[in-house]
């Protein structure tokens, strides 16, 4: 089993099938946890942290979380997988560039969760559903804790919750997030009221690669900040019946907006958008997906019918770096990067010569 | 006769059949003369300079320069309309802001010739060929002053030549043009080359609209700056034999270079420039220009067959400002009119909806 047999589709998270998926991409929990009796991993020597490891594999890949777990040594994997892994979502930035042998990553190959072994804390499990399923996803990484914690102990207090390297993961361990698509708040420039709107309120407002990332493709993830000193129903509930609904709403509102007095301009980007994917022998990166944001919102108000939305939703994916070089085979830089972009992407829309 | 005519087609001179039209677009000459026995026009009283605007009518309009010859004079004429000529290259812009009654242009209907009365000088007689016919626009402007000049006593010097307004027209009074073409120097860079090459032989490069204006659509203006000295026939010679074949070489060098060399690129900014004419829902007129030139360029090197070079040099015009205006039959600004270029863009391009 390689990482080759998920390059070519999307993860479930990109599948555009969920509930509101016209806005939501995807829907994401993940839970820090410690194993009792180690320092964290930051404080960790070598030799404990291969411990921590040999003990987490053993549990993880013991056959009861999935039928098929991919167990994926960072220091031996590939540069290119690497950052497939991380372009797919299935580990931080920071995991990628990890230059030690006990860090590790098990992703279950539906793609539904993947397990990050010695990051910042000795395991992050993650659960990524596509549209907004937050109770769903926090049920099955709940199972997938509950199966791990049969055999490890984790490192708990009974006044504050779990304990982890960070004191922002503190309590539940719990982070909740969701991948919106928000063309129309960016175009009418209502997106920095939206961003302040959710500071305010404690939530972290980022971009598609995660942490310091830029919102490229009009792409934000929207997660918690607070762990500690609530339960994790209040977390998720609050996330999916206020925060969630309440940017759908704004976003629907700007799209409306753009519709009945901007339709034009609305059409102007989205006619555009079509004709240089469709059209460009060579494309960059950041362009390619400001370009598919457009689109994606064009297909999404009914005003071009040529292409779904999963498509869309692939292109985001297979335009990136990593993937390309995964499809083509073999490396590639600069402007033939940029000309295999162009060609991936005219013969994904049926626009190949 | 008014000038709606000429409003929704090309000009002679973008007909686009001449001689060399790949890369010359136009060719030109005109004569500067001043009538004997009269001041200058920026030193000239009211009362000289409709003296000096009734003569010339007279000769002008008598029917033996061609067979529909237009009279328009400056003041009266909507502003949409001293815009028109402009963009027709039929006077110049300085000649259409004119705030005086003793100023007015001739135009013989099929755009021939254009005599300005009382610009810098009392008149000027520009003839206006397509592609490089630099030997039969002279015989034709030769041929209008020899006519005028039948009836009216030009100013003139034996030791000097035709007396002019600026010392730079004194002597023969003629400036010899050609508007080139040249996307694929401006694509390799090497157009700066060419431009300080001209320089220093005395030649003079300016954009689309002559003086100050810059290079849109990679279209530049290439004309003599010394008339003192030099026979008509010298400096047409060096033009046609020497210059203009040299540049012509240049950029096709240029061209099969970009073939040979860089010829994703090229596609890219082909096959991007008719995406975005016959899709785009909005355009500026200065991105038209750029885009055209790019298409004419995919013509003239066979990439793209789809179009003729005739309509595209018709839309270097049409998509100007007062064309749109007068083929929409009323005044458009801003969105209204970019919107409205779009539009005509997509229909000539046979893209409509």
């Amino acid at each position: 089993m390689t990482l080759g047999r998920i390059t070519t589709n999307a993860g479930e998270w990109l599948r555009g099938a969920g509930p509101r998926s016209d806005v939501v991409l995807s829907s994401r929990v993940r839970l820090a946890r410690n194993l009792a009796g180690f320092p964290f991993v930051s404080r960790s020597s070598r030799r404990q942290r291969e411990e921590i490891l040999e003990r987490c594999r053993d549990q993880i890949m013991n056959g009861q979380l999935a039928e098929n777990v991919l167990w994926v040594g960072l220091v031996e994997c590939p540069q290119v997988d690497c950052q497939l892994l991380v372009e797919r979502h299935l580990i931080s930035r920071q995991h990628a560039r990890a230059n030690d042998l006990a860090r590790a990553v098990a992703v279950d190959t539906n793609e539904t969760f993947s397990i990050m072994v010695n990051e910042e804390d000795h395991l992050r499990i993650a659960v990524l559903r596509s549209g907004v399923q937050l109770a769903e996803a926090f049920e099955q990484v709940n199972r997938i804790d509950n199966i791990i914690e049969k055999k490890l102990d984790y490192a708990f207090s009974k006044r504050f919750g779990y304990l982890t390297a960070c004191p922002t993961n503190v309590g539940t361990g719990m982070r909740v997030s969701v991948m919106l698509h928000l063309p129309a708040l960016k175009l009418t420039g209502e997106i920095d009221k939206v961003r302040r709107a959710a500071r305010d309120i404690h939530l972290a407002v980022r971009g598609l690669f995660g942490e310091g990332s830029e919102a490229h493709g009009d792409l934000y993830q929207i997660s918690n900040q607070t762990t500690l000193g609530r339960s994790e129903q209040e977390i998720l509930s609050e996330f999916e019946h206020t925060v969630v609904p309440q940017i759908i709403a704004y976003e629907q509102q700007a799209r409306q907006a753009l519709l009945q007095q901007r339709s034009v301009q609305l059409d102007d980007k989205i006619w555009r958008a079509w004709a240089i994917l469709t059209q460009a022998r060579m494309l960059g990166s950041e362009e390619v997906l400001t370009l598919l944001s457009h689109l994606r919102l064009g297909v999404n108000l009914g005003r071009i019918q040529t292409v779904d939305i999963q498509t869309i939703n692939e292109l985001f994916l297979l335009s990136q770096p990593a993937h390309l070089q995964k499809i083509n085979g073999s490396a590639m830089e600069g402007a033939v990067r940029r000309q295999g972009r162009a060609e991936l992407i005219r013969r994904r829309l049926g626009a190949a010569d």
